[in-house]
């Protein structure tokens, strides 16, 4: 390693804007008042309430700084991930330094006034958090809760052959799963297409009260646990600044230019091999260059400087002298000039303009975002002469219209398709007529659709399918996750933190707006016949519209051209979380493409064809929402018209589940009027609903009819058996469904109860048969509707 | 590598149990009849439906049988746990093979009977899964979900010190996160006081439709990759059987005594230097012995292997020829009699009694399960004179309890507490003064609480804590898992597969029940003051509510006299998932021990002391769940009650969230009668909830007064702030509450609009104070119940 690549002048220069880093971080955590320490520090100068984190802080500002000055050596294009918990003072101050952040917040001036707020709003009620969040210019990563700042990167790189992202991880996120396993997306990264990530790992040894594994084993382990990831690490290890500081410059001079080599070796001399991307292990005491020991305990290097080291001075009037000591070491009399603002020969270490990592466009999206070049939905039309003539699979068929997304976007490079090796699965496969899977591991005989730039992302971790796009999302680009409906429960925490930043970035008028993560859940509980009741969950609905009604979407398909119709939507949406449930087996089509858009658009509506309730009010409601319960519904509705003909039966169903709410609750709500229309005043309406059934009940509670509202849905019944004795085992079948109906129409009389005695026979027939010979009677396996 | 460890004549019986263990397997998946090949194999002998997966199938039948001679040399205590997806057929045909199954399952008995029937139950309708699932005998982990076996094996090893777990891990399974961090383990295990994980890395190469990661990387890597892990890996890789009888024979032999040496060096010379464990790498063909080429494309060893190898015979007649075959490769009749019963110089390879992996009462960790030592929960009674009168932290009282039970299960060694470096955060720290965390990597100056054998276990993976704590409770432990409330959301696919096991082996007579799954939730929504937006979440609930009613079971503590109360109830239950929602920071304390007994038995009650209708109707009902709603219902009605004397109020709280559903939806739930009494038919309720309002809309829409239920929580509306401060964002505060009520109370007249106009202007003085302070107004901080 050379020893000699910052001059003096250059080092001391450095180290100042580090201690201006530090020092701003450390007036965040305290200061109330008297932000430059014009005057001693005074008990009214402390915050009341002493809330933050500076255990990760100055190691953050170190590699900040140093970045800064690769990124002007180098003309990088270059962001910065925090990954480990509260780094938040770090990033707001190095963007305050930069200058972006007053660019953004002009009240935030570059000057004392300037500082005395950005330092009051710091953890300070109403104010900012202490992670890298939304709120902070330059983040794509918040960091609450942790683990995904890898994935994330790897995200925001990929199709941005230019970028590179500079992803600090810590060592306690590293002990998460998500963080694990993300080590290995360098199988996954072309050096022609794609960007670069590089990583930095932050070995400060503890997390909030232990150490960390990775601090705690051999150096020798922890460097075959990289190499075994696939990286080839650097080490930047000390505690004494001046060497740290021409140890990391050295080293970052070493793995910049290392990216440049991996890359000319692959774009210009076409060396395919899987490169040993580069990345630094930095190595430095937590809470560096804070207090070290206070009350005869050791502050600086061990876990206790996680948080606030020096505890409220009003309490113990002793810390206000150490405290004063420790943001007077930092000599702000020589970072800043009278006025606040930092001394011009430091101000010029930061990069320009859109170098900056505050300013960098990739870390707001949505100022790069292009809308995709889609193909008409309407030419992918399944032809259905009469409802329920033909059958198709709703997901194959959406596979060939986003087989022509993915070519007519293969140019501009921004759409991809992300999932856990279920693609093919989930009958997408269609896609791979025009793409492959990205893949740059080792290839061989009988791969099938693999290649090193492909648009189809597949690794077997939700959590890394799900970080990736996010990534790619929050960096200005297009795609979709499918998954396996009860597997997208692995990724339940990481939909809450992106819906919440969806929620707070909307309200942040300089970000703007990014394309919605799009969920396809087309393995759902009803289709898991050879998978049985481990596969069996559709309760994402429930979790995902906990979150904010201005934030999350729900759509179920009944048939292929509702699906088409909802897909042309979703990928042409901004800013939400569409999640869309669809069917994968052949299955009857109902719809036309006109009628099914018309039926989209509005969202939810009556089913004429299927009803027999001709301009006036109905005996019953038969409602359905998803494919199985339409089914299901449309034959008990063929049984109810056949054997009870006198009864007037209106058939609704519902694509838009958050038309159900209120419209005070959600932006796509009815309004009572309309509800009213559709489900009557005082009728019984039997609802056949995909998911848990109190959904429903949960959505309607405020509505006219709601005591007349009888859901059935999935009870945690199931085991390995054909979709439609999954819906008897849980009372959703046709069967059940009319002898709902009848329990709830006295009117119906003897007719009523002796079809319900034969219904109850056709169960018991059911039961035996498929016992018998493991799959439906003959008369389920070719019913179709009849009109 | 020796390469005579297998006389020729044992290795020619263990190929042949292995052939014996893949034909059972290959007729699960295919052979409806004719299950001994008596006769030529015909179309109707196949099933019509063919579900199930072959791929990893053989190479765990050669796992398997080879544990078997290792387990008898040995005379070893080991159970195997099946990482990979869908390794059904392998579990199912070793403990059918061993006798365990026909044992457990008499009509699957040893003979052509009971094989037609194995064969036939098979992912058949009605049967079982392709999983090792609940009703598999030897199985604590069924697989269904992937990323799970590692921490599932390192719990069941924990305090179990003579056990050895050999856990086949898939390489498909080994991309995903918690997966990857589980390798991490071998840094909490102690060597002395805990058994051994045997991982058997299966490197077939593919998941569904994809390589993996681990199979395409340089052997170099892979090798750098496990020992950076912190293991010692050896390889046994080829697809010739007889080479790989011995080499696996071999293999198994050194590793033994290798985990035989380590426990020597630890347990009698002393040596407490960490171990580097051995693991094998197990590199074998998918569907390894299965057909290798069908219609020109090749199968065996290649992903085309995964499921069902030849197609519907019916519909591909050249099938049916092909499989006859492959089933006759096995030579049948030389492994089954005439009767169908193995034969005996095969069955004498299996283990005998409870050595049988099938048989092992670990795996079925009921029948070890020993009662707690349970101090007396009343002595950690919080003295409260008088509601209100004093504070204490909730979390902190119960840690102290929480550490007696500790130190009086020290001996028995069967309780442990989870959790993801968040103990102290929890406030639990009580129990450090008797026990410390289990740390097994390098320790150094400034640590606090490590051993290389505490009772507490924290390592920053909710996975991890999650996984561990499911594997300790399968083996017959007992322990809880401490969290943020928040984050808990990380691990709700796992709660969810474990809540299915409940389910599952609560209908299974010979599965004995396993202690509860208890979690506390002590850092909750309304308590992250400085964490913000990111830890706020409280939907774990709605989650959790979604499963079976006969297994979950979720308390909210309102103060620390009642958490007592439901964690020695907790402590003491079987077969549930209890969830634990209290406050963590000091707070007004309500009840006597007492009154909180009374009131935790009851689960629901009117709390008389804070109400004023006294033997009359009340006007208003103002409910509570929860610590916070519960501070500030009280406040509320403080200024009702001294504000609007006349109006009489009745204070009902509620502690277990059960309660308020219908008897018939959950066996806590009250009768409507019950309900009626504390609720009222028709008075207004004004209920402030912990957690997202709409769940109590959910629990309670059948009641009689359902629609004068009027619910406040949390709205996702929230940020760095004070706790109150957080229950005003989201309108659950005193002040908010009290206007809701006089909203639905016209009798109040012009008292009522002249003190909703006084509280608007609250809100107005409270904003400005906390804006301009940062901490709440001096009569928030100050405020006391006042009776």
């Amino acid at each position: 390693m050379k020893t000699n690549t910052l001059t003096p002048e250059l080092l001391q220069k450095i180290d100042a804007y580090w201690c201006a880093a530090n020092y701003l971080s450390v007036g965040q955590i305290y200061l109330f008042d008297n932000p430059l320490l014009k005057r001693p520090l005074l008990l009214s100068d402390i915050k009341h309430m002493l809330l933050g984190h500076w255990g990760t802080t100055p190691g953050q500002n170190f590699i900040y700084v140093h970045l800064n000055r690769i990124i002007k050596k180098f003309d990088l294009d270059m962001i910065y991930v925090s990954g480990p918990g509260h780094g938040g003072p770090a990033v707001v101050a190095n963007t305050y330094l930069e200058g972006t952040y007053s660019e953004i917040y002009p009240d935030i001036s570059q000057d004392e006034a300037g500082l005395q707020k950005l330092f009051l709003q710091f953890s300070f009620p109403g104010g900012i958090p202490s992670h890298a969040s939304p709120e902070c210019p330059g983040s794509i990563h918040e960091g609450g809760e942790l683990g995904y700042s890898l994935s994330h990167s790897f995200g925001a790189v990929f199709d941005n052959p230019d970028l590179i992202v500079a992803c600090c991880v810590g060592d306690g996120e590293a002990e998460t799963g998500p963080l694990a396993t993300a080590w290995q997306s360098n199988k996954f990264l072309d050096p022609i297409t794609d960007g670069a990530v590089l990583p930095i790992l932050h070995l400060n040894g503890y997390k909030i009260a232990n150490p960390t594994v990775l601090a705690r084993i051999e150096p020798e382990e922890l460097d075959q646990f990289l190499r075994g990831n696939g990286w080839t690490p650097y080490y930047v290890e000390g505690h004494e600044p001046a060497l740290m500081h021409e140890a990391m410059a050295a080293t970052l001079d070493v793995v910049v230019e290392e990216i440049q080599r991996i890359r000319h070796e692959a774009r210009v001399n076409g060396n395919t091999m899987r490169p040993r991307w580069p990345m630094i292990v930095l190595k430095s005491p937590k809470g560096w260059t804070g207090p070290t020991w206070v009350d005869g305990l050791q502050i600086e290097g061990t876990f206790r400087a996680h948080q606030v080291p020096l505890s409220d001075p009003s309490a113990h009037p002793e810390n206000l002298k150490l405290l004063e000591n420790w943001l007077r070491s930092y000599r702000p009399e020589e970072l800043f000039d009278a006025e606040g603002k930092l001394k011009p020969e430091l101000a010029e270490l930061a990069p320009k303009g859109d170098r900056r990592m505050g300013a960098n466009p990739h870390a707001n999206g949505g100022m790069l975002l292009h809308d995709l070049i889609m193909p008409d939905f309407r030419n992918y039309a399944v032809n259905v002469p009469s409802p329920g003539s033909v059958k198709a699979s709703d997901a194959h068929e959406l596979g060939v219209f986003l087989r022509d997304v993915v070519k007519l976007n293969l140019e501009q490079r921004n759409f991809r398709i992300f999932g856990p090796d279920e693609t093919l699965s989930n009958r997408l496969g269609a896609v791979f007529e025009v793409t492959n899977r990205q893949w740059d591991a080792r290839e061989q005989d009988n791969d099938e659709f693999l290649a090193p730039d492909g648009r189809v992302m597949e690794m077997l971790s939700e959590h890394q399918c799900e970080g990736w796009l996010e990534g790619y999302l929050l960096t200005g680009r297009h795609g979709l996750f499918n998954c396996y409906e009860a597997f997208i429960h692995i990724i339940d925490s990481m939909f809450n933190q992106h819906a919440k930043w969806l929620k707070v970035t909307a309200g942040l008028a300089w970000r703007r707006p990014i394309a919605s993560l799009n969920y396809l859940l087309a393995s759902h509980v009803w289709q898991q016949m050879h998978n049985g009741f481990t596969h069996q969950d559709p309760g994402f609905i429930d979790h995902v519209v906990n979150k904010k009604a201005s934030v999350v979407r729900v759509y179920l398909a009944p048939d292929a051209n509702c699906l088409l119709s909802i897909w042309d939507h979703c990928l042409r949406s901004r800013h939400y979380v569409n999640v869309v449930i669809a069917g994968k087996y052949q299955a009857p089509q109902w719809l036309t493409m006109e009628e099914a858009i018309k039926h989209c658009t509005a969202g939810i509506g009556i089913w004429q064809w299927a009803s027999c309730d001709a301009g006036v009010e109905p005996d019953v409601v038969m409602a359905c929402c998803g494919d199985v319960p339409t089914l299901e519904t449309l034959a008990a509705v063929s049984i109810l018209r056949g054997r009870l003909p006198d009864l007037k039966v209106r058939v609704v169903n519902v694509v838009d589940l958050m038309k159900l709410q209120p419209q005070l609750e959600h932006p796509h709500g009815m309004s009572d009027t309309d509800f009213d229309t559709l489900f009557t005043k005082d009728k019984p309406v039997i609802f056949a609903f995909h998911a848990y059934p109190w959904l429903i009940h949960r959505l309607t509670y405020r509505r006219t009819n709601h005591d007349n509202i009888h859901v059935r849905g999935y009870k945690e019944e199931g085991t390995i058996t054909t979709p439609f004795d999954m819906t008897v085992l849980n009372d959703l079948d046709r069967f059940h469904l009319v002898m709902d109906a009848i329990d709830r129409l006295p009117q119906t009389g003897d007719l009523g109860i002796s079809l319900k005695r034969d219904l109850k026979d056709k169960l018991v027939e059911h039961r035996l048969y498929i016992n018998k010979y493991g799959q439906d009677m003959p008369e389920i396996r070719n019913w179709k509707w009849q009109g």
